[in-house]
């Protein structure tokens, strides 16, 4: 009777990679592997589009030295995708599974890779197919509405916060404005981490706009001139997903126009909003000295600066994925959710894990809250800062002279 | 006797900062420190305008625990310039020097920095200001023919390497072709770096483009073709200073086209190369993902990653530089030079350091030797990896499903 109830279980990574992405696979792996009635555990190659092409690894088989191994490199080790799955798509999904006995089925990703495991959940329920089915929470933009922050943001922010540390630095030998461009097309989160950067007073970044403010073209020369007067250089923190009083990214504007399945703008990957507001400064702030830097992939997937915490949260945040599905069919039968994040009160950091429904991951994203956002419309609070900087942990100690 | 002949030291640091001239900065004041012959040790503010300006910073007065920060500090403590001084600015120089009672002169920096240096002692001699005048090198660009390798390019070279083995890992992923801008603008060095990301066959960097070797459009698109077939995906290296058989740099063709007072056109801090490589290949190659990167300023000031060999060896060359001006002076009266670096033979790796004129570092760049280039014009050879590795380090592991 208890064999008969074994179920295989697939496992995929969706959406933007991140450094600690694969911490979340092998945490829900090793927990799977300690699951009665998990009996396979099958890792989907390029999220669903390895279901539909039955392109698989068994799990099983990669050994605990392996697996520590691949929890530590950056990226999506079983490769990833942006398919939103159609309602034929799950028709071929359900037909996958019924053929290789899955009945569990986890999706790590961002917003839209939770959007995808509602539809695949919903689909299988007008199917009257027996699907457990989870998504567990990943995005550098730290956009979900389900988590307190999103297990990838940390060491993302990290990227970002050293990179504004030396670029600080940097600008304080050549002197002039420096832009810098950082990945977050809806939410400021990314850019704002910037800011953990600074320990002097005259450190940079010395201005920050993120898509949550109206950005004007006015306002950032006044900005900057104002700043070049103050200390006689320039370090700024744009956010790729700016956008103006109408609502239009500046990036979008300029850039491809390219858009993936779930109607998203390519903005990374380019570095044409950045070059747009040098010329605009060396037009019209008259700034000779203007460079602009688009951080682009590096600030996801650069091995070996992970933050520590954010590690520990992404492995153990997959672990709990599994717990949870299995707790929670034990007691009700089939279920469907997202794994929520929840800060800890009390004075020491840590976070807890709790069951929600998936839709509170799904599509519709988070902002920078109003509390973390500088009035003047062009810094953060010291409220984010205190949010963010056990995210992020500390970051390499630097001396002027 | 022995009081007079004290005389006072300025040092100064020139040209783009990197993660360890700070090193090279405090290994020659802690070797100062230790010389009967020398008095004040003087740190003028950004270059030789440090020294017009008389901006200086009395190093005797930071304690060693502060130096040690410094030292281990990416960019340029004391700031930097890109000036190339004129006869009047070396008269200005000398009223300086005499004044402050100064008879030693070390600049940290570059060929264009060892040709200030030269200028300034080749004018102290017409003038017979008696002047100790050294160049001490440093360049992430790898180009100064005095130097098996320049202090600088092993960790800008470890920071590209990193960045490659993870944004190769985030092609895997997610497929298609990166476009991955490198600086250099007239040597290879730093771009063929890349290579050092590779562990498996399929690793990317797929293709490497160098300054070396003439750029044709319609190879790169033939080449990355041919990488898409073979692996279904490639990661492209491409340096900031491809040029063309025309002689004349694809990036400056489409940068903003400003100069510095050596001549040098500027190319980073603007995405203008990888984007229009990006549009060629998805307009020639049919490749629908491409994506570009441009590293700019973040891979010689990320604080944190350091290669270890490059820090010491910064150090020490430093350190060496004084020392040599001393016996140097105490053998032949005022003396002028620059540091070399030697690999020194056998399996074990290490280095020492041997007086050369100025002239040697000054001006006129190396290249990467034609062994360090593959025949196929888009890659590097083993002899480069095994010149590189030492310098560049242990990489963070990856590991792959």
């Amino acid at each position: 009777m208890k064999k008969q109830a074994k179920s295989n279980m697939v496992i995929a990574q969706s959406g933007g990679p991140s450094m600690v992405i694969n911490a979340s696979l092998c945490g829900a792996v090793t927990a799977a592997k300690g699951a009665k009635c998990i009996g396979k555990i099958l890792g989907a190659r390029h999220g669903i589009l390895g279901i539909l092409n039955s392109d698989y690894v068994d799990m099983r088989k990669i050994g605990a030295k392996k697996l520590d191994a691949i929890a530590h490199t950056p990226s999506s080790a079983l490769g990833s995708c942006r398919r939103k799955p159609s309602a034929e798509d799950c028709r071929a999904i359900f037909e996958n599974f019924k053929k290789l006995g899955v009945g569990y089925f986890f999706y790590i990703g961002g917003n839209d890779s939770a959007d995808a495991a509602r539809i695949v959940a919903e689909e299988a329920e007008k199917d009257g197919y027996p699907l457990v089915c989870w998504h567990i929470p990943k995005t550098i933009d730290n956009d979900l509405r389900s988590c307190d922050h999103t297990p990838g943001f940390g060491s993302a922010a990290r990227f970002v916060a050293c990179a504004l540390k030396g670029d600080d630095l940097d600008n304080r030998a050549l002197g002039g404005v420096k832009i810098d461009v950082i990945m977050g097309r809806d939410a400021g989160f990314l850019t704002a981490a910037s800011a953990l950067a600074r320990v002097r007073e005259d450190d940079g970044p010395h201005l920050i706009y993120l898509p949550e403010v109206p950005f004007s073209e006015t306002k950032f020369v006044k900005d900057v001139k104002a700043a070049m007067k103050k200390y006689g250089r320039c370090v700024v923190a744009v956010s790729e997903g700016i956008r103006g009083k109408d609502g239009v990214p500046i990036g979008a504007k300029l850039g491809s126009g390219e858009k993936d399945s779930h109607g998203n703008v390519q903005m990374s990957g380019t570095g044409a909003l950045g070059d747009a507001l040098a010329k605009l400064l060396k037009e019209k702030a008259g700034v000779k000295r203007v460079r602009a830097d688009t951080f682009g992939y590096l600030q996801r997937s650069f091995p070996g600066i992970a933050s520590e915490n954010d590690y520990y949260e992404a492995y153990d945040v997959g672990a709990a994925a599994v717990e949870i599905a299995m707790a929670d069919k034990a007691k009700y039968g089939v279920t469907t959710g997202t794994v929520g994040i929840r800060r800890r009160k009390g004075k020491r950091y840590g976070v807890s894990f709790w069951s929600l429904p998936i839709t509170e991951a799904a599509k519709i994203a988070r902002s920078m809250p109003k509390e973390y956002i500088a009035a003047n419309g062009h810094d953060v609070t010291q409220a984010f800062l205190d949010y963010a900087r056990p995210i992020v942990g500390d970051l390499p100690e630097c001396e002027i002279l």
